[in-house]
């Protein structure tokens, strides 16, 4: 039997804008489609005219082990997932399932995960230049990870002064989860009245907004809110002189922006 | 005087195939075109007949004054640089700089921040799957940053049993801190007889592969080398069954994998 080749394929943010060449190819060579309902839907004008598998968001195991059974069965697969699999997406349980079957990249299957703009890249654009410095990225989701090694990886991140960008901050069952690791924060920043103490007290006044796909960014102590952007320096000031002429309109001490 | 407007545009990895849509469409857009020489030349064939200003790499204080005079005088014009502008890039300093002449995005000129995918994203997805935890993002980079602060957060990401990107990991004349960063890592994953172990004793027998544009993953201690690929697992194992009828090949100790 001839294999098919699998694509695992990250289409970006949601708009085609940001989705790149390769992503776009990859689907277009496919003559099947597997995945969740939500994401197949954010490329319905590239598949029409293949089979298309829609799967409810919990079905990640089902959807993985059918898209390698139809590309092991002779078809070209895209597995399509939003943003980037390679970031806390379906490329890791495709490779397990593989894992168990024996595959192996040189004479197995043709497999390639195609990567993409994930949240943090997107989300990171939006608002700012919050990730200039050194980051840490880390689930709420207690689904799959016990709840004591997440609360440990926020210590940590706080205790580094990590930029800390948090995805799946919560859900309608998982509430207490976020407020948690804000207090692990305030715990660490309270003294340092940085604009993060504003935005993280503040946080859970927005539980509206809070959902399964909603990402938190958490700044360090360097982060300042300039005109409702948050911006993280680099560092260049300390060594340059960034506009000639113009005397530092920013404190040096950044801390104090609010 | 009418602005222009100013786009940062990630180019992704070199491949024009990572490339997003929106990224091509920014350059397209563009009568000017600014950025690093090797980030420019990624893109020659798409800037042909624009205005293009290359640099040298550690110009990046005047490049980004220049993109921002260009378009403050009316010009389109984009920044170019490899893979995503807000990770490490150059939309801080643009913000920053920005910041400084007391822009603000209501009633300023247009600035777009265009993201792309940047080497942690297209690194993750050549290697496996290394990316399906909490991850911390480092740069070894020690010439805006104090090595201190640095070193605290190699420490605070193997306290928290992240895995960890490092950006920058040496250059011809910054040698010991990669060095300095996997004696810190050895110091919490000793014990474990991870994977990672083999990888950090050897890994600097690689000097040679070790510069300025190299992505360095440093697993956790779930990670685990299948075949070659360095796979990180969900969870998923403890909680469904992932291939039907067949009892897993993996040790769920997967620490002792090697």
């Amino acid at each position: 039997m001839k294999y098919g080749k699998l694509y695992v394929v990250g289409v970006g943010p949601g708009h085609h804008d940001h989705m790149t060449y390769r992503a776009r190819d990859a689907i277009g060579e496919s003559d099947t489609i597997v995945g969740y309902d939500t994401y197949v839907s954010l490329v319905e004008d590239l598949i029409v005219g293949k089979e298309v598998y829609r799967y409810a968001m919990t079905q990640e195991v089902e959807r993985a082990n059918q898209a390698i059974s139809f590309a092991e069965g002779g078809k070209i697969v895209s597995l399509v997932s939003s943003g980037d699999p390679g970031i806390y997406g379906m490329i890791g349980l495709v490779y397990e399932i593989l894992a168990e079957k024996g595959w192996n990249r040189e004479n197995g299957m043709y497999v390639e995960c195609v990567p993409g703009v994930s949240s943090l890249n997107s989300c990171a654009a939006l608002i700012g230049s919050p990730l200039m410095t050194d980051f840490a990225v880390v689930s709420m989701s207690d689904l799959l990870v016990p709840w004591n090694i997440i609360t440990k990886r926020v210590e940590a991140a706080a205790l580094g002064d990590y930029v800390t960008v948090i995805y799946n901050p919560s859900s309608k069952k998982r509430i207490h989860q976020l407020r948690d690791a804000r207090d692990i924060f305030l715990r660490y920043y309270r003294e340092t009245q940085a604009v993060v103490i504003t935005t993280l007290e503040k946080m859970l006044e927005h539980q509206g907004m809070l959902g399964m796909i909603t990402t938190v960014i958490v700044g360090n102590s360097s982060t300042f809110n300039y005109n409702g952007m948050i911006i993280n320096p680099r560092g260049y000031r300390a060594k340059y002189e960034l506009v000639k002429g113009i005397a530092s309109a920013i404190p040096s001490d950044s801390h104090e922006q609010s």
